[in-house]
């Protein structure tokens, strides 16, 4: 699917486990955040260690289970863990020995979120096909 | 699991099919977004439609079927579609009527990134048990 119009733009992922990674950034033009989807198979683990210079990370686990490092810590993750990792600790992730790990990784700007949910929310009246 | 370090911390979502929704803005101690995990059952759909202030926001549809509005405009999603919405536009989300679906919605502020990936990365020179 890809749709676009004045305010929103669509895409399909496409085969994760096929292509191993997908990033949304320049597919969606997005401006707050860069965001990958990606999946190891099992055994598979990403070949360096890295920090980041301003950017906040998230790592989301949806799919199977693996290791995560960070800062000389190892410690197991599954489907359904979540890592908040701030800009200046050293990270890297990998699948487990017997299972592929799907995780979608989330890049923002530390400090940048002014307000969120209700605080930034604004109602709109209009009906959808669901919303009478 | 739940741990957390200098520069770290870990949650676990739970089970979204029955919780219907998870944030991790709180839970994790974000600085540069909200993400919410969400599911809603076959039939249902978000009885509301909203814009926003200042945040981008980006869904991600991880399972399951459903239809997106967005200023107006209906249309189909499904698992692997991916979702950018600028603040001002008007939008809901709804299951399909045969099948559920999850999606997790990320919340940034808009124009807040100023660089990611390789101009943010700094490579680590450290060992973990995958990396010799």
């Amino acid at each position: 699917m890809t749709k676009q119009g004045k305010n929103f733009k669509t895409s399909s992922i496409g085969n994760i486990q096929k292509l191993g990674r997908v990033t949304l950034n320049a597919e969606l033009a997005l401006t707050g955040s860069e965001i990958s989807i990606n999946e190891l198979p099992a055994g598979v683990g990403v070949p360096f260690v890295h920090a980041h210079k301003r950017n906040e990370e998230v790592y989301i686990v949806v799919k199977g289970k693996g290791v995560f490092y960070v800062d000389g810590e190892e410690f197991a993750i599954e489907e359904g863990d979540v890592v908040r990792v701030d800009p200046t600790a050293a990270r890297s992730i990998a699948a487990s020995a017997t299972s592929p790990i799907r995780y979608i990784c989330i890049q923002t700007e530390a400090k940048s979120l002014v307000q969120h949910t209700q605080n930034d929310g604004v109602p709109v009246k209009a009906k959808t096909s669901w919303i009478k």
